[in-house]
């Protein structure tokens, strides 16, 4: 009989034992452009926190411009043991420089000095123990003295209930529509273990948006990917870098929204051991029942949490999964699916709900990727496996009517499948359109600077 | 005294000696889908056609999945002698397989026959001597029924008039708001010389166009850009493809609109010899005075045509030269100039008038460049040299105030300069900014699938 190996629960990263989270607005993004205003007071401070001290693991940008949050916790991570994860959105602590560095640190040390004066039983933490990140426009300076004043009022709410894990997903959002959450519940010899998670990020902005000219209510997002995990977990930091590196590598780099990369990406998880199961060793490897167990929780809250991102901003999206197969090698297969999710005239006829496979094919011709126009098959289907309608064979159109695929291409969701037909490799890519709503809310509005993404 | 190379003339593919041309409407487009028309009736069939034979040479998209009229011009380039170029829109012939193939043949020989039939002085014309390339929705068998008919009209309106020239370079408009035509005349050997030529592409719709739902008025452009070239200078096919070469290089393969490669691209020159100018030859070497003349006249006609691309579609538009200096390599410089200018986000921030330098160096940081944040300058200046506004310095943001950026950025063209620090190398990239039009424009209408783009 073919155990249950986890369900699906409420929450984010307050279900774990031993964390707690909280949020607060302190006007970040209004100080730091000195104009505008957030005015629904929209939280934009978030804290994280384990009860004890826990391993941390963390994946960030490959961007070689990478904001100072980032190069904070890489440097963190690598006595691989943390407490706390500080965050704010509005302002991404990029390009700020030398300055920008030393702000980033000063937000952890101001953390570490309030939960040690204030927070019940925190009695020995440092600086070293908190890790940062941050959302929203690029180039501006942090507003420290609201951040001062912000991270003095969020340690007083720390709280393990469910809310507070909303409001810290929610404190994080910038141009996402709604907050992204995620939890498991499995067992580990015999223990509860629950893991948990939220995330932002979004493909284009809210449906329905003001045109032109009006103000975004949010900053705009860019692609921008923040995801904090937590569990209750006994796992050693080795083992716990391990599965998070498999995890995003199947779930967030799968995603693409316009094909930028953000100076700012970030995931990192916290596990504080606190459900007691034996602890999960890098010795014991990947080949052990208990790793692959976390694995596959892991793998389903990120998996999960990443089609909330592509799914964001619903209405005028769709979600379309690229499925390239019969590549020379995964790098191949990968450049090919990214040259179609990435293509501005393949997401526009998506968009437009048009197979438009011509274009799918003009990608493909500029792509990497080893391939022969003769041998390329391109189909369309339903999503999770319907029956796939071939468009063009060998690279030869099919006698499948142009009516016929667009029920399929007009569907919120579908799948299309390419076949190289050159080798055994595979890969897959989670993608959205390219919609009217997208350009209007990144061109940002000069007569509002505190409306313009970073 | 320096010398004045050459004047600009009126005129475009007619205006060298020995050159006709004629253009008609056949209805490609409508019958390419079996729905919807073309209500203007506007002109989709072009014939440039050489009195006498001429050296050719050509240049074509490096798309591997290549439109069938490409494949057939690059076999016909090989014997270098050519008398004429037929060309259609509205039905680019890709994605077609054999029978495209066939029918961009049929194409050229139907046209060879209509020719020997029906234009006097014609004697002797056989398909090989017949170029072809078309334009519009890939995917869709070209109809060849009204081709011919086309054809059997188009020889019988050729002519040397400025007015002929004009005609044809409308027929091969697609989204294009205007036709495109350049035209020099020049003095090789105390001989009389012109150059002119005519080219298709543009980065965006018509700004003002209709939003969402209604149907664009022409076909979506994606980017195909095809450019003929006539002159009546008395050149090698050899020397004719160097200087050809050289020319595509600083001008249509230094514009970017999107990123995507067509399926089509294509630019050919024909030189019939009519100047009676000494002939350039290969062997004389691109150092001879008269070759570099011919050079000079030849770059500065696909520049200005180059141009022309860039900003048609004007209104919402920018024309940004992104010039990229103090890089390793030439392919660094060029890596960076193009990851900037064909970033969504950099090119949507440029729509709003938004000098967005954290995109900039967000885009450099994920480019191929070899590159360093800590030594990255980005400034912004009025276009061809005027003083250059330092917006960062060694990765630093300057003083200098956002507003002050902005009064540049707001201009209807200015330039982006990078300074990588880091080596001698430099390029530019002439680039527009991305409107919520292009999207409407390319997301295309499935209910009328005559509006659907390649």
């Amino acid at each position: 009989m073919r155990e249950l190996l986890f369900k699906t629960i409420e929450g984010s990263v307050t279900a774990p034992q031993g964390f707690r989270a909280g949020a607060v607005f302190c006007d970040i993004k209004r100080l730091g452009t000195g104009k505008g205003s957030n005015k629904g007071n929209k939280r934009d401070l978030a804290l994280i926190f384990s009860d004890v001290p826990a391993a941390v693991a963390g994946t960030f940008t490959t961007n070689r411009v990478c904001a100072a949050p980032v190069k904070v916790c890489i440097q963190r991570l690598r006595r691989g043991v943390g407490r706390c994860i500080v965050v704010n959105s509005g302002n991404a602590n990029a390009c700020t420089g030398r300055q920008g560095l030393q702000d980033a640190k000063s937000m952890a040390e101001m953390t570490a000095r309030a939960l040690a004066a204030d927070v019940k039983g925190v009695n020995k933490i440092s600086a070293a123990d908190v890790l940062v990140a941050s959302t929203g426009r690029i180039g501006v300076p942090l507003p420290m003295a609201n951040l001062q004043k912000g991270i003095g009022q969020v340690v007083t709410l720390l709280d393990s209930r469910a809310e507070n894990g909303r409001d810290a997903a929610e404190a994080i959002m910038t141009s996402d529509t709604r907050p992204k959450e995620a939890a498991v519940e499995f067992s580990l010899d015999g223990k509860v273990v629950r893991l948990g998670g939220s995330c932002k990020g979004a493909g284009m902005s809210q449906p329905g948006m003001s045109q032109s000219g009006a103000r975004p209510p949010l900053a705009p997002l860019h692609a921008t990917m923040l995801c904090f995990l937590t569990t209750d977990a006994a796992i050693e930091r080795l083992a716990l870098q391990a599965a998070l590196n498999e995890a995003v590598a199947k779930s967030f780099n799968r995603i693409t929204v316009d094909g930028d990369m953000s100076t700012n990406d970030t995931v990192l998880i916290l596990a504080n051991g606190r459900a007691k199961n034996p602890p999960i060793t890098a010795k014991g490897g990947a080949q052990s029942k208990d790793f692959q167990v976390f694995q596959a929780a892991l793998d389903r809250v990120t998996l999960e949490l990443a089609g909330k991102i592509v799914l964001d901003g619903e209405g005028a999206s769709r979600f379309v999964t690229v499925r390239v197969r019969g590549a020379k090698s995964f790098a191949d297969a990968d450049a090919a699916a990214r040259a179609i999710a990435n293509s501005a005239l393949v997401k526009t006829s998506w968009h437009g709900g048009d197979p438009n496979w011509g274009r799918v094919l003009c990608a493909l011709g500029y792509c990497a990727a080893e391939l022969a126009e003769g041998r390329i098959d391109v189909g369309y289907s339903l999503p999770g496996g319907g029956d796939i309608l071939c468009a063009v064979k060998r690279g030869q159109p099919t006698e499948v009517p142009f009516r016929t695929l667009c029920k399929i291409t007009a569907q919120a969701a579908f799948d299309l499948h390419v076949n190289l037909n050159c080798g055994k490799h595979a890969a897959l890519i989670y993608a959205s359109d390219l919609t009217q709503e997208y350009v209007d809310f990144n061109k940002g509005d000069v007569n509002d600077p505190s409306s313009l993404g970073g």
